[in-house]
């Protein structure tokens, strides 16, 4: 390969700012780069997709494996800070690159408690912080022992490494239901399945030197273990719940010495408090809606953050701001909804992840925002839905806009 | 070069969006790509530099000259649409291209009025649309005599070609004066000095189908020729004069078919009424604001126009932005500016170009927005100034906060 180094690049280029190695290639690093665009600071993209979503839009992508450390010692090599997509890269090798003299944010020790939900909930445990009841399980008969202690079936039962969008996440009835959890052989975390009011998210960005900002605390709808709908701000919260949601995050991400963006997913309970459901160290779903509706994106503080600057404001801009997914689905092409799409609502922010559609699979997302909840909410479904192909719920007196496109 | 085509890439993503090559890899090209992620629409670079602005940007840029038609032919090849971040590439490559079967927005026949400031002004005049006086000059005698027709000197002598950011401009005030601008040999337009209370700018952008999106009408501050600010909307504004400029605007752009963003450069003359400046068919400076200042960015539309996609809403989001470019200065490192900028104001907006600092170039731009004009100006002004490192104008109440960085 003979892609220049990014000291190479940035000699030949005549400019000063740091490079970034971004590990991973999904939509968070395609945004991170976007993002990375105004900053003015040079990505260096690893992907193990020569096309993935973030390799189509980055200069001289490395194609590596992330997994093999001499593969992603030679990929990072030259850059000044290395950061993430995702939380799958091995700790060992974040700290072998740490001991190479290399900057990674979040560091192996943040990370942990995002890769792995056993060390997680132990964490959080210890810093008096609230989960639902919880349990390692080694078999059936333990997640008997569980169920029997709280209030019986349902119980949760997770993989404690690896999952995500739902995967290695089981809702068990029964006994019986609960062997799959153990098909891999490995112990799975045992959680009561809370009976939430709703998902909330509280997102924050962190610096190295301790600065936070925090972004309004969202509602998150999911569906089948993915989220497909956030609301910002989270309709009707109480306002001191909000401060308790934030200052939750604030502080888990200060006690983890989380560098970068912290999403903590919360279930708001019917007592009126919450629970920590999970955490992820990188830009997350829930944080998309901040691109256009907030004066500072979380992809673009999330790079403020690992880069040591200081972070930009989270205020949302408007009153109301509502992200859908776009959900792969019935229709395969998603460039083909534009014409609809844009026609009918001049105002709708439209991302689309360069994605081949596939069922359920996230590829792209689309963001309205506004005065009126209602009306918001409306056009970012229509929106996302359009591209989907899933147009069912809406009304017929919809059809003549439909056919005008 | 073993870069796959555009064609090649698409059928390794899965996905059908239309490929737009982009011409020229200057800032706006950019910040073309920029918002051309947002749209999942691929773009094929051609730049002259391997480095320059759009070229660190991008996904395997074309290296080639635009000037060279086999060159450009190979380089455009598999792309949908063709469009430019300068009006350089000649009319005629552009209709060689489309006797190909190539799409090139806006065409040779638009482009033509960009390009050559006495077909602007003849087609202007042709149209009914106020010009400054105005008559080409072969000779300094001719200049006399068109002063000695008006009020007398000072006269304005304009290059037809390839003039921008004040080059190819003489303003004399005598006959040995004009001299210079027949060095060249050829024939140079004569304009009357305006006598102008300020320089507004009107933007739209139109699609093939007709659709004209139209920007708020812009003040936009020169020295030396390069803008330096833009104020959006123009402070104190007739609104009457507002909509006669932005009918300008609309009416250009319809009446020579320009498709994509046209900037329409105009003088505020004391009577009240608007005379047409220049003409520019790409995004531009006076546009910048739109990234964080509007619902749709100048970018977007540009590529939705050419794609012939439904345009999105230019309205802007807040009462007042202010954009301040950031020049070339006295500070080498742009990066440097970072801590204390992004510090001192966390809602202030930057985007830096990937350039090397050379005095008087556009190496980057600030934006800042809200309700108090004042405000919103001291913040935009100090950021970019702080950049440039031209800090001589604020005073020392400013310095404990520069101390604090």
């Amino acid at each position: 390969m003979t892609t220049a180094t990014p000291a190479e690049v940035a000699s030949a280029r005549g400019v000063d700012a740091p490079t970034v190695a971004v590990v991973g290639a999904g939509q968070l690093a395609r945004m991170m780069a976007q993002a990375a665009i105004g900053l003015g600071v040079p990505v260096r993209l690893v992907t193990d997709e020569p096309y993935a979503s973030a390799a189509q839009v980055v200069r001289d992508p490395v194609v590596a494996d992330y997994r093999d450390l001499s593969v992603l010692r030679r990929a990072v090599q030259g850059c000044d800070v290395i950061t993430f997509d995702h939380e799958h890269v091995p700790t060992e090798h974040l700290r072998a690159l740490v001991a190479a003299g290399h900057v990674c944010r979040p560091s192996a020790d943040a990370l942990r408690h995002a890769q792995d939900k056993a060390v997680m909930r132990r964490r959080l445990d210890e810093l008096g912080l609230p989960s639902p009841r919880h349990r390692m399980v080694e078999d059936v008969a333990a997640v008997k022992a569980f169920a029997a202690a709280g209030g019986g079936y349902p119980v949760v039962l997770k993989a404690t490494r690896g999952g995500y969008d739902g995967r290695g996440v089981w809702t068990v009835g029964s006994d019986s239901d609960a062997e799959p959890a153990f098909a891999a052989g490995a112990p799975v975390l045992a959680e009561e399945r809370v009976d939430f009011v709703r998902e909330l998210a509280a997102l924050v960005a962190r610096s190295p030197s301790g600065q936070i900002a925090a972004y309004p605390v969202v509602e998150s709808v999911q569906r089948d273990g993915i989220c497909v709908e956030v609301i910002t701000p989270a309709p009707g919260l109480k306002p001191e719940l909000a401060v308790e949601a934030q200052q939750l995050a604030m502080r888990i991400a200060a006690e983890l010495d989380v560098v970068g963006v912290l999403a903590v997913e919360l279930f708001e309970t019917r007592d009126g408090g919450v629970l920590v459901n999970e955490l992820a160290m990188r830009p997350h779903n829930t944080g998309h809606w901040s691109i256009d509706g907030a004066v500072t994106s979380q992809f673009e503080n999330h790079l403020r953050a690992v880069l040591d600057l200081p972070l930009g404001d989270p205020t949302a801009r408007s009153r109301w701001t509502v992200m859908v997914n776009v959900l792969g689905g019935s229709v395969g092409s998603l460039y083909d909804g534009y014409p609809h799409v844009l026609a009918r609502d001049p105002q709708v922010r439209v991302h689309l992840y360069g994605k081949a559609v596939r069922p359920g699979r996230k590829v792209g997302h689309v963001t309205a925002y506004g005065d009126d909840l209602d009306d918001v909410l409306e056009r970012a479904r229509h929106a996302a839905a359009w591209f989907t192909g899933d147009n069912d719920r809406f009304s017929s007196n919809d059809m003549p806009q439909m056919a005008g496109t």
